[in-house]
């Protein structure tokens, strides 16, 4: 039997941790014969090599950036590597090009396109746990590249299909609860959730996992099991709809406390101009969340869509590229926003839901801006002040 | 016209001397055509990777100690590189892997066996400034590798060859002096030295350059310059000896400070056993310098060599494996030592050098041990607290 196993940079903070995972991951091999490992930076690493190249430039070369935050992965595989050699345990740390990681795409947001798993089957045929650096791969030119952040989690599931075993994620959380219990402590554990509600809830910001890595699990119906490091007890396995759970009406709330708005109105409608628009945002890679669209009775468009305030460096360069090219456009920001959604694949046969959660927002004072939907989720953005007061209410209003 | 450039830890050890470097870089454009720059590590990065993996073992796994280190010149390169784009200078920076050098040997000691330069020269045609990882490549296994300690100059002149161009070593010294001028502030300094004589200097302890790399830039022709990083003043050219100098007598004097002195004796004498003790030290990769050797009347031998005390916990493996295979041998340590070293071309042609060398030393009270010789050194070691007075005393005899 075989298995995937991730651990998220909190995991592997420090030397003593990784001791620690070391040693569990000697008891494991009891129980598995095949031991892949996929681990992140060490605690803060990431974000301390990002403000060294910030302290060079604010926009510093996204190929460069891709190579200087490869780097710690690179030492956190090395060190959990050395951590099971000197426990008598065989290992072998292999980076993203090591082990065969293909990617495509732009840099700091790449994708994996394939993975070549002979030399990572060779190393285990040979009795060796093998650890692969998370979050990165290579491209075609041989260029370092990075899947963006949370992008471990990819890595773990697509190997976890590509060797076609269990993948298990651990974290600093004991798994999937129907609201955040930081901002709802009464909030329901899940020992169950589908990879469609979990889709939602990770892009929707619940932010234990990343959306892409469960899209893969799904593709490829890999197990995804997401626990605390270290514990033996808790756990969530996300996994098929029909296996997982009788349908719920709502199983989730899911919350991004800081987003920004940005509405971009007198735009001249025409289908190219919205399409150039878009072009432009995904040029530059920014993730958009809600977006709307009216047309007013001059024939000038009004676009707004939401992203994450953690990415306005990346908003500021695509509103300077719509500036350039349509000179006549307003453009505003909106910054003290949050958004707030429901999950749940009930809800596509129950109508009424969207009322009950409305009435619920403006019964306790909560304005709400602008709506989207999709089959089993509901969001809406607020004011950020109003989260946590929307997350009690709306979690007792449907029993979460 | 092309160049490679080599800067070390301490030339790129803040941000601030990188963007300096940067803006030199850019200076140097307009006179060279194709600008490669080879880079270690920011700093003290490189001990700082060592003592993290030495907080989980003595003994680290030496692939995984490789892939650890790697990482400290994969971020110098990118942060490099960040710089000169951002100040509108294309660069683009290659790792050992990217840049296509190969390598063989033990691991942390590696030799570049080949460079396919393709990639680097396909970077330059395009107008890029290319940075490359010093000290680093890969293997047959597709292993990174690291080249030993102070490797990057070996890696800068390597490429060099490769490219058929100059190598300016750029550091935190003038150049090179006859005597190291923290020890003797009255030291000459050097214009020109030969190969042979930099090789020496290096070898026995000067600790400017590499002695590879300098051997490396006799095999094949390459002018190495050695100054200090932003200053347009200074330097010393190492090249062929006939174009280098007029023969003076003795050239310099180098110094090593904290040396190790292992003595083995009461060894059943035979070449097998000798040799078995030399294959050991290489097995451990331990650099060993002055070698000597006794043979008693009951044929028992009695064995020397000293290493740097730096490099023990590797020597202490040795005597482990030493013990095991000849339990009845006498192993004894002297840690207090120090080695003092003439250096000069013209050495081989004069006789006298040695005497007066060793009654300078006798008619100051320094006693010396093991004496070893080259065609262009006299090497001993002395007491520690000793190299001082030693210094002054050799460089006033000769000139220095």
């Amino acid at each position: 039997m075989r298995v995937v196993l991730k651990y998220g940079g909190s995991s592997v903070a420090t030397i003593e941790k990784i001791q620690k995972i070391a040693e569990y991951i000697i008891g494991l091999k009891e129980k598995y014969e095949d031991v892949v490992v996929v681990v992140s930076a060490m605690g803060k690493t990431t974000d301390r090599l990002i403000s060294l190249a910030k302290e060079i430039t604010e926009n510093p070369s996204q190929r460069e950036l891709d190579s200087l935050m490869a780097t710690g992965e690179q030492q956190s595989i090395a060190l959990l590597s050395i951590a099971l050699n000197s426990k008598g345990q065989k290992a072998i740390s292999l980076t993203g090009f090591q082990a065969g990681i293909r990617t495509s795409g732009v840099h700091t947001k790449n994708k994996i396109e394939s993975i070549s798993s002979d030399s990572i089957e060779g190393y285990l045929k040979n009795g060796n746990v093998v650890i692969v650096a998370g979050f990165q791969g290579i491209n075609e030119n041989g260029d370092i590249t990075t899947l963006g952040r949370g992008g471990s989690d990819t890595s773990a599931v697509a190997l976890a299909a590509a060797l076609n075993c269990e993948c298990r994620i651990y974290t600093d959380v004991d798994g999937i609860y129907s609201v955040d219990p930081r901002l709802y402590p009464k909030a329901k554990f899940l020992d169950r959730i589908s990879y469609e509600e979990m889709m939602e809830m990770a892009n929707l910001g619940a932010g234990v996992m990343e959306t892409r890595a469960v899209e893969l699990g799904k593709k490829f119906g890999i197990p995804i099991f997401v626990g605390r490091s270290l514990s033996e007890i808790g756990g969530t396995y996300i996994m098929e709809k029909n296996v997982a759970l009788e349908e719920k009406l709502v199983t989730g709330i899911s919350i991004t406390k800081e987003i920004v708005v940005t509405t971009i109105s007198n735009i001249p409608f025409s289908s190219e101009n919205i399409a150039k628009i878009f072009s432009i945002i995904d040029g530059c890679g920014l993730n958009i969340n809600m977006i709307t669209q009216n047309l007013n009775k001059y024939m000038r468009a009004e676009l707004s869509f939401s992203s994450q305030l953690s990415e306005k460096y990346l908003l500021n360069q695509i509103i300077d590229k719509i500036r350039a090219d349509f000179p006549e456009c307003d453009i505003n920001l909106c910054e003290h926003l949050g958004m707030l959604s429901i999950v749940g694949v009930g809800m596509i046969n129950n109508s009424g839901i969207a009322g009950k959660f409305f009435s619920v927002l403006s019964k306790n004072g909560i304005n709400f801006y602008q709506i989207t939907t999709s089959e089993i989720s509901i969001s809406c953005s607020i004011d950020r002040e109003n989260i946590q007061k929307a997350v009690e209410a709306v979690a007792q209003e449907f029993s979460l």
